[in-house]
């Protein structure tokens, strides 16, 4: 399994690191196409720009289920093994999850189960936790729930702001997103309960 | 602010890596006295070997208001500034709360909010989070759930059961309770909403 699609409503940035590990050789992977659900992501541009397939498939106005069928089209069209979420601001319908079964990714800024929902940095910061992080785990019918693939932790410094933390947060989701999806293409994992234990691998190392 | 008074119900793993802290001038603080809600709380023992003052003031069939007092006044009698519950397995009444406000602290075995209550290790582990750890907090009325004062992050290994996972989470407990109990006594923090703002301290070095 190789092909990726990539699922974003903005500007991606977890999006543009997987690519630059794609195209540096880091990941072994090929991300058939991007699509975006507003045509004025900046990720469309971006994704062109990288001479890949972008698609902007506007959800304005649509049902959920219905634009999910069109996502689902379009995501097989391109022969997508498996669907990466980057700042993809829509929940996918039971369809779409059931149409991918533990082939949807995402990558949320907390340790989860810890801050789930929007804003997980902000909500960290204001609880006054002292080490927070990112998650990447797959997809389920629940929000920010399915079971979890890697976890980066993020030190809060006595000096930080929300922001700075944030940033920091998003260095670690840079580097931790492209690594869990080698693990799924890989296929070296297996999933027992909602543990996944990873193949020929230590998570202490 | 010096004199730290131990609640515990067991062992208190926790008072003695305190105590060993204490005496070797790691931590500056007087032990005042060590309390046991049970007669054969090995703690009361291990207490006494050290030659601390310990007491056993059994709970069982007192109603929670009636044993707090009871509780209250012995860590009055012997000056306690400073409540440090080490493996107390009483919730503690409102009127105990706020008789000591700020002045109780407790540990955790996991990086809070995530999975409060009994078997953290258990909870974390079967939930399959990559990384969980320990937390020292404030006493509040609600469980589980004060001032963040430290947090210390622990990877889980792919080869990790509850059981080796829960002994790595012990060993940073024993460092963090007694550098989070320096730093209550030392007075070196404001608490800001419910952060805890260390001073002259980046908790990212």
């Amino acid at each position: 399994m190789r092909r990726v699609g990539i699922l974003l409503s903005g500007r991606g940035s977890n999006f543009e690191a997987i690519a630059r590990n794609v195209r540096a050789g880091r990941l072994d992977a090929e991300i058939a196409v991007v699509i975006s659900n507003r045509a004025e992501a900046p990720g469309v541009e971006t994704a062109r720009s990288l001479g890949l397939t972008a698609l902007a498939i506007p959800s304005r106005g649509l049902e959920r289920e219905a634009y999910d069928q069109k996502l689902i089209e379009a995501l097989k069209q391109h022969g997508v093994e498996l669907v990466v979420l980057a700042g993809y601001m829509r929940l996918l319908s039971p369809a779409f999850i059931r149409e991918f079964p533990m082939r949807i990714v995402n990558i949320h800024p907390s340790l989860l189960p810890a801050f789930p929902g929007l804003d997980a940095q902000h909500q960290a910061f204001d609880y006054g936790v002292r080490v927070s992080g990112c998650t990447v785990h797959f997809v389920d019918e629940h929000l920010d729930h399915g079971p979890i693939i890697l976890q980066s932790a993020v030190e809060v410094a006595a000096d930080d702001t929300a922001e700075t933390l944030s940033a920091r947060i998003l260095a670690e989701e840079h580097k931790i997103y492209s690594e869990a999806i080698g693990i799924v293409l890989s296929g070296a994992f297996r999933i027992d309960g909602r543990r996944v234990k990873l193949e020929n691998r230590n998570h202490a190392s």
